[in-house]
């Protein structure tokens, strides 16, 4: 196991068979890891679930874990064969953007731009499928998405009420999931066949307002 | 198969075996029916499902199908196990009501009134999910969401532009799919406790805009 060693950056294949002691190479090892983080998520949620346990489980240093894939929001995308890490997405689209009434349509655009990928679509599928199925797996689910869509995306939400940037974000997240849903899943209606442009045009106001417009703030809220 | 003489409005029970050559009473009919209308649905999807097709696997009349279960929304609504019937919910949630900036929310709370049933969301779940399972099942559950859900709302959509009332429709039901999808299934964040209120106040304003507000008109819209 003296992967951890490895400098970031240094490409695995460069080295591998290099040095004794490792089982099976690299791709063993990653192998192992992803088997030990899926059981361990099935088991304890992803709140649960901790690094420490998923290498103990692989019987690997966890510094390995950590280098092979960086963050528990990673690993957990490795594990569930996401093509791509939600939080990096948000991250991307976030990024270099301010609050302009644009902003609620670019997100819609470039969310899209990831969602158009028929791997992204069938990785998202299979969540939904197995949270429908499984009270566990949904309950999983539902804590990656508050960690790792839901933060991200309440780290942008504003308006004079800093104490429902929450709620702001689970809003975002409700108007995109259902436009995945019907887009995507159930392909109803014309939000099936519209182009990106038009879907932009039509849902990022709303986005817009969600994040950091009027949401109707009640005196209990 | 004397009963498709019954007059509309007589109770079946009052004549329960009153006459022969009926099969095994009303409820042995009744499942024939629901039992051919399944298969049908799920051979020849929503559209191309016929009452006609239906009594004529179930061996019945098919007046007496339209007796039992008046429209082909109705029979799919029995089929499937629904609750409720989704066109007579809109239908009751539209009625007497204007285009008012109030109207989203009325439609929001009315909406969710009926969700909190388990019932409901019961069959909600297992219609999602076998929509995920089978593109048949996708396919039929989304004509009958053509049918049954966007036609009706549809019909109180409104703007400058009726041609895109089809499209108005689809992101009502893109944003009320979303909400039982993040509300009931996948339960994230403030948007699975906020009070129907609060869900009415933030989310209304994003219905009434969708129905007769502007959705960004495009050139080839």
């Amino acid at each position: 196991m003296t992967d951890r060693a490895r400098p970031p950056g240094t490409r695995p294949s460069t080295r591998r068979g290099a040095r004794t002691g490792r089982r099976a190479g690299d791709s063993g090892t990653r192998e192992a890891i992803l088997q030990a983080a899926r059981a361990q998520f099935a088991e304890h949620g992803y709140d649960g679930a901790t690094i420490r346990a998923i290498a103990a489980a692989a019987a690997v240093d966890p510094a390995l874990v950590h280098h092979f894939y960086g963050s528990k929001e990673s690993l957990f995308a490795a594990a569930m064969q996401l093509p791509v890490i939600p939080g990096e997405v948000i991250s991307a689209v976030m990024a270099g953007h301010e609050h302009t009434d644009g902003f609620g349509a670019h997100i819609v655009r470039s969310v899209l731009a990831v969602w158009e990928s028929a791997e992204v679509r069938g990785a998202f599928q299979a969540m939904l499928r197995s949270a429908l199925t499984s009270d566990k797996a949904a309950a999983t689910l539902r804590e990656f998405i508050s960690a790792a869509i839901l933060r991200p995306v309440a780290s942008v939400a504003g308006g004079t009420d800093p104490e429902r940037t929450p709620f702001r974000a689970s809003l975002v997240a409700s108007q995109m999931v259902g436009l995945a849903v019907g887009r995507y899943i159930l392909r109803f209606g014309p939000v099936a066949e519209a182009s990106p442009e038009e879907l932009a045009a039509a849902i990022g106001p709303t986005i817009d307002r969600y994040l950091t417009g009027d949401i109707g703030g009640l005196p209990n809220a």
